[in-house]
C-alpha cells in the first residue's frame, strides 16, 4: 500500500464520514429561554453587528447579533444590479484591473480596522480571491471606498490580515505563478513557480491602502495567516500547503507530508531592509480604484512597480516552522504568546509557543531550511499538543477568559479547550461541517466572550428546502458559562468565510444618514430644479436631473436620436434619512440607479429605437409615488426635432409653490 | 385658490405627517409569548414559505414564516454573479428582449399558481416592471425557468395577476405609449398614447406562457388589478389612475378629477370574440425565453405577431366603474363577491358589489361613457363606503372570516374592518408607511387568517444603521384573535412590494435535491471524468470538465492563446443533496459557475496576456476543498505550444481507486 492510497483511504473516511451526516438527528434541545435570548422586539436594537463575507457573492453582508438578521448586502467585488453598483458611469471603474473590467469575485476574510489591538469601528477589509484584490469598506456609509489590486500573485486567499494598530495589511498568493508571469510548462513548476507575501500600508487618516513590498517566497499554497500582538507585534504567520510542490491532483499530491511550513515573518526588518534600499523594484501593473466621496466618483489608478524583498538578501526575515498536516488557520491568542496550527488532516492540533520560537531563532535551534529559509525547530517551538481534538481542524478563535474555541469540518462540531493546559473543556455538535467561526473580536486582544457564530459549509436538512440550490447556514452560540449552548441556527447569504463581530456602540454613532449637498462636488451635479436641463455635445447628450418628492426635473425630453450616448446625471436632492431615489429607463442595456440623498449618480442609455420611452423612480418614496415618472422622445438619426425639455411650464408656479411647502414642511419637523 | 394648489396642500400634508413618524415613540409593547411564537428551534421547519418580490433587485426572495429568516434569493430579472446567472452561456439567453439584452429589472408582484381558487404550488409568476415582462419559476428547482416580453407596453406593473384556475395572467400598461411606436411629441398623448390590458394563457401541464391577446385601451395609467372568483370568476379588475391623460408632472396633474377609473373586464367574452375573429393582428416583436431543464439551457425566441382586441368590436368586454382618488389597490374578497377600490388620495374607502355592477351593467345604469366604453354608475356598483378608515389607503387581503385588512401608507397603519358591515374593528401602527401586506393565501378563496405581514417602504431607526442604504422593513403580525398582535421586525431584501405566503407543505414535498446526470442532455456534458478532454475549432476552445469532490479534470490544461474564446463547460458528477461545486478563473470578464449537482454551466473566457492562470471551486465542497484547483497555460497568439490537458498521469489509477471508494461510500449512505 503506498503513500497516496492511503491519503485515498483517509479522504474516503472523510467521505463516508460526512455521508453519515445526513442520518442523524438534527433535532437539538435548545435551552428554555434561548427564543427570549436571540428575540429582539419590535423597536429595539440587536447588540452587535456581524460582518460575514459573501464568499462567491463576492460581496459582504451584515447581520445583527443575536437576531440572526441581515441588515444589509454590501456590494464589493461584484456587479450589483439593485443599487447600480458595477452599472453607473461613477462606479465602474472600481471593476478596473490589470486583466480589464472584471465584475465578480470571491470574498473571504473580514479584517476590521484596529488600533492597540482593538476594533476601533473604521473600516473594513476584504480580499478578493480570484483576481487579486483587496477591498475597503468605510462603516460611517457602509460602501464600498477602495479596491487595491494585487500584482503577481493568483488566488488572494491569504488576506487581509491586519496588524495590531492597521499598520498592514498582509497577504499570501494561494496559488504560485511564474514571476513575472511567462510561458512555461505548468511541469516546470518548482523551477519557474514562486509566491509571494504581501504588505498594503493602511493610512492612518484615510484609511487609504498602498502596496508596500512583496516577499518572494518558495512556492507553495499560502493559505491562512495571523499577525502578532503585544509580546509577538511585528511578527506575521502565514499557513502554507503543498510544500511538496505539486501542480496536478492536489487532492493527493498535495497531502504527501507528515507536516506542511508555516511561514514566520519579521516585518519590522523588512522596513529595516526597505530603508537600506536592499530590495528591487519590478515593473509590474495593477490597479488602484478610490471613490471620492465628495463627488461620489470612483477614481481608477494603473501602477506600474512594486518592491521586492528577497529572504536571502535580508537575513532575519522569515523563518519556516513545521505544521501537521495541511494546515488550513493558523491563530493567534489574545495575550499574543500562543499560535494555533490547525492541520486540516491531521488527528491533533500543534499550539506554539512565540517566546519558545524566539528563543529558538536565536540559539539557531533549526531542523534545515528551504530555499535558504531555516526552518525553526517544531519541538523547539512547541507549547503543546492538543490531543485528539476531533476531526477536520480548521480555524480557532478565544474568549477572553483563557479558552480557545475550534472548528473541526469532518467531525462537525465546535470545541472549546484551554490554551495554556491544552485540555479540552467542551464539544458541540453543529450542522454541518463547520469553516470559520468567530467571536466578537476573537482574534484580537479583547474578545467579548459572549457569543460564538459558526459558519457551516452544508446545510442539507436546516430550513424549508429550496431546491438544488441552498444558503450555508450558521449557528449562534451563549459562550459565556462553562458549557456551550446553542441558540439560533440561520441562514447566511451565499457562502460566508470568516465573519468578524464587532459590539453595535463602535459603529453606529458614526452612521451617515445622507450625504450633505452644499458638499457635493459632482461635476454634473445639478443644485435645485430650476438648474435641470439638457445639453447636447456631438452625439453625447447630457441630462441634468434632478429627484424629489414626487417628479423627476426634467420629465418630458424631446430631440434624442438613435445612437446617442444619453447620460443621465440624476441628483437626489432630499436632505432627510432613507429618502433614496431610484432611476430606471425602459429597455435600457444596464441597471438602475439607486441614488442616495445629497449624491449624483449616472446612467449611460443608448436608445436603439425610434419610440417615446418612459423612465419612472424605482424606489416607492412617498404616497404619489407612481407618479413620479416621464417620458423620453427618442427619433431618427438625421431627425431634425429639436432638443427641448422640462416640466409642464404652466404648473412650474405651483411647483415652486410646493417646494415652499416642503421646505416648511422639513422645518416643522426640525430638520 | 385653484385646484392644483389644493392639491399641493393634501400632498404637503402628507409630507408633514410622514415626517412626524420620527418623532414618535417607536417602542413597542409586545405580548409575552411574541419571543416563542417566532422561534423556530435549531432543527425544526417554519410553518410558511413566504416569497416576497425583490423590487429594484428584480429578484425574488424566499423567507420563513414565523421566523423572518431568509431561506434564498431567486435571480429573475437581474444578473446575478453569485452563481452566474445572466453571465454563463446557458442562462444569457433570459435577458433577451426586443431591446437587446436587459440586464436588469424591478419585480413587484408575486402570483403564484392556482387551482380552483386555491395556491396549488406549482409555479411563481412575477413582473418586471421596467422593460415589460413576466417572469415563472419553477417551484421544485426554485429557479427562472421563463421569461415573457409584453408587447407595446411601459412600465408593466399591474401584472401578472392570475385567475383562479391559472387560465390567465393579467397585466396592463402603466405608462401609456403610441402604438405603435412612432416618433411623436409628447404633449400628443391624448390623440396619440394608448394602453393596452394583456392576456397571458399559463398551459396547464408545463406552466408556459403565451400572449393570448391584447385588449386596446385608452391612454390611463393601469395600476393594479385582481381577477374575480367564484361567482366572479371569468371578470377582471384593473385600476388606473391619470384618467386627466396628464403627461407631465402627474404628482400634481393627475391628482386633479375627484375619481379615476376601474376597468372591469369580461375575458370569456374576450374569448367569444378572439373565436368569433373579432380582433386584428398586429406585427410587433418580443422575446420568449424557456429554460429547458434536461439540458439546462435557456432558448431565446423573437415572436412578432400579437392579437389586439378593440373594445369598440367586441361590445361588453370592458366597463368602467369610477374610484375615488387616484386609486391603487383592487382587492376581491374570498367569497368573489366584493371588490375593494383602494384610493390612495381618498379620505374613505369604496367598496363595490359584483352582483349590484353586473345588474347595473344589464339594467345599463351607466353614467357617460370613455372613447366608447361604459361607465357603470358609481352608485349603482357600490356595496358601501369604509369611513374614515386612515389616510392613504393601498392595499387590501382578507383573513377568510368575513375581515378585510388595509394598508394605509400615510397614517402607517394596518386597519382591520369588516367586508360585510364596513365598520372598523382594530388598527394597528406598522413603522413605517406600509405598501403592501399579505396574509397565506389572502387573495384567494382560502385565506389562513393566522398572520399577516406588513411591507414597509420607509424603514429609518428599525434597525441597527447601516449608512444611507438601508433595507426595508416587514412587520409580522398574529391575527388570529379580535385584535392584531404585532410579532416581529425583520428586514427585507431590496424593496419587497407584495409577497405571498404558503404553508410549507404545499412545497416542501415537491423540491428538487439535485438534477439526474443520467437525464442531462447538455450538448457539452461531460459523463464521467474519463471523457474529459479539450478540443480546439480554430480559435474557439471548448473544455469538457468535470467537478467532483475534491478535483477538477482537466486540471492542467497548455496550448491555449490570447485571442482564443475558451468555453468551460463544467459538469458537476455528485448525485446528492448541497453538493455545488463552483468554477472561477483568474481574470475572466466575467462571474463565476456556480453548478448544480448533475448540471453543466458553462464560462466563456478570452484570455487578454501571456500566463498561466489558475483556476479553482469556489464552493467549500470537502475537506480537501482548497485543493480543488488547477492551471491554464497561455501562449502567445501564433505559438506552437500544443493542446495538452490532464491530470498527473501516474496517479490517475489511485484515482480510479478514490471513485470506487466514493461510489462505496454512497452507498454506504444508502443513496
Amino acid at each position: 500500500m503506498n503513500r497516496s492510497t492511503i491519503n485515498l483511504q483517509i479522504i474516503s473516511v472523510a467521505i463516508l464520514m460526512l455521508a453519515s451526516c445526513s442520518n442523524r438527528d438534527t433535532r437539538q434541545i435548545v435551552h428554555g429561554d434561548a427564543a427570549e435570548q436571540v428575540y429582539v422586539p419590535p423597536g429595539e436594537y440587536d447588540e452587535f453587528y456581524a460582518f460575514l463575507s459573501g464568499g462567491y457573492s463576492g460581496q459582504v453582508t451584515v447581520y445583527g447579533i443575536p437576531s440572526g438578521r441581515m441588515f444589509k448586502e454590501i456590494p464589493v467585488f461584484s456587479q450589483y444590479p439593485e443599487n447600480g453598483y458595477g452599472y453607473s458611469e461613477e462606479t465602474k471603474p472600481m471593476f478596473n484591473t490589470s486583466y480589464g473590467f472584471v465584475p465578480w469575485d470571491d470574498s473571504h476574510h473580514i479584517e476590521l480596522s484596529q488600533q492597540n489591538g482593538e476594533f476601533d469601528g473604521r473600516w473594513l477589509f476584504v480580499n478578493g480571491n480570484n483576481t487579486p484584490r483587496i477591498a475597503r469598506v468605510d462603516l460611517t456609509t457602509f460602501e464600498t471606498v477602495e479596491i487595491l489590486e494585487i500584482p503577481d500573485v493568483a488566488g488572494l486567499h491569504c488576506a487581509p490580515f491586519i496588524t495590531e494598530n492597521s499598520e498592514y495589511l498582509v497577504s499570501g498568493t494561494r496559488f504560485s505563478v511564474p514571476i513575472p508571469q511567462k510561458d512555461v510548462p505548468i511541469e516546470s513548476f518548482k523551477e519557474n513557480f514562486k509566491g509571494l507575501i504581501n504588505y498594503v500600508s493602511v493610512d492612518p487618516e484615510h484609511g487609504h491602502m498602498e502596496l508596500a513590498f512583496q516577499i518572494e517566497m518558495p512556492g507553495f499554497n499560502y493559505d491562512l495567516a495571523r499577525n502578532g500582538k503585544g509580546p509577538s507585534h511585528g511578527w506575521s504567520f502565514l499557513t502554507s500547503y503543498n510544500s511538496e510542490q505539486a501542480h496536478t491532483l492536489l487532492e493527493v499530491n498535495a497531502s504527501q507530508m507528515d507536516k506542511d511550513l508555516m511561514a514566520i515573518i519579521n516585518w519590522k526588518k523588512a522596513e529595516e531592509c526597505l530603508a537600506a534600499g536592499k530590495f528591487t523594484e519590478r515593473t509590474t501593473s495593477y490597479y488602484h480604484n478610490l471613490h471620492d466621496e465628495a463627488s461620489g466618483i470612483v477614481k481608477s489608478t494603473e501602477l506600474t512597480t512594486t518592491k521586492i524583498l528577497d529572504p536571502k538578501e535580508c537575513p532575519d526575515l522569515v523563518y519556516f516552522i513545521p505544521v501537521p498536516k495541511s494546515p488550513h488557520g493558523a491563530d493567534v491568542d489574545p495575550t499574543g504568546e500562543y499560535l494555533v496550527g490547525n492541520g486540516k488532516l491531521s488527528a491533533d492540533m500543534s499550539v506554539y509557543s512565540f517566546s519558545k520560537m524566539m528563543k529558538a531563532i536565536e540559539e539557531k535551534n533549526f531542523d534545515g531550511e528551504f530555499d535558504g529559509i531555516p526552518i525553526i525547530s517544531y519541538e523547539a517551538g512547541l507549547h503543546g499538543i492538543v490531543q485528539k481534538p476531533g476531526l477536520g481542524p480548521l480555524h480557532t478563535e478565544f474568549d477572553g477568559r483563557g479558552n480557545a474555541y475550534t472548528t473541526f469540518f469532518i467531525s462537525s462540531e465546535v470545541v472549546k479547550w484551554n490554551v495554556e493546559t491544552k485540555e479540552i473543556l467542551d464539544r458541540h455538535p453543529v450542522y454541518y461541517s463547520p469553516g470559520h467561526l468567530t467571536i466578537p473580536g476573537g482574534e484580537t486582544r479583547k474578545p467579548n466572550g459572549k457569543y460564538l457564530l459558526a459558519m457551516n459549509k452544508i446545510t442539507k436538512d436546516r430550513f424549508l428546502p429550496t431546491g438544488p440550490e441552498m444558503m450555508h447556514s450558521a449557528q449562534l452560540f451563549d459562550i459565556s458559562g462553562d458549557k456551550m449552548k446553542m441558540l439560533l441556527d440561520f441562514p447566511t447569504k451565499s457562502e460566508p468565510h470568516y465573519a468578524q463581530i464587532i459590539a453595535a456602540d463602535m459603529v453606529m454613532p458614526n452612521s451617515k444618514k445622507f450625504y450633505p449637498i452644499e458638499e457635493n462636488t459632482h461635476p454634473h451635479v445639478t443644485l435645485g430644479e430650476g438648474n435641470s436641463r439638457v445639453e447636447r455635445d456631438g452625439d453625447e447628450v447630457h441630462v441634468y436631473m434632478t429627484a424629489m418628492r414626487s417628479h423627476l426635473a426634467p420629465d418630458n425630453i424631446e430631440g434624442l436620436k438613435v445612437g446617442d450616448k444619453v447620460f443621465f446625471h440624476v441628483t437626489n436632492m432630499e436632505q432627510d434619512w432613507d429618502m433614496p431615489h431610484g432611476f430606471a429607463m425602459q429597455g435600457a442595456r444596464n441597471a438602475e440607479l439607486l441614488v442616495m440623498p445629497g449624491q449624483t449618480r449616472t446612467l449611460l442609455w443608448e436608445p436603439q429605437k425610434v419610440s417615446v420611452f418612459a423612465f419612472y423612480c424605482t424606489d416607492f418614496c412617498s404616497a404619489l409615488h407612481q407618479e413620479m415618472s416621464g417620458y423620453a422622445r427618442v427619433s431618427a438619426q438625421g431627425s431634425d426635432v429639436p432638443l427641448k425639455w422640462g416640466l409642464n411650464e404652466e404648473l412650474r408656479e405651483s411647483q415652486q409653490a410646493a417646494n415652499a411647502f416642503y421646505d416648511q414642511a422639513k422645518t416643522n419637523a426640525g430638520k
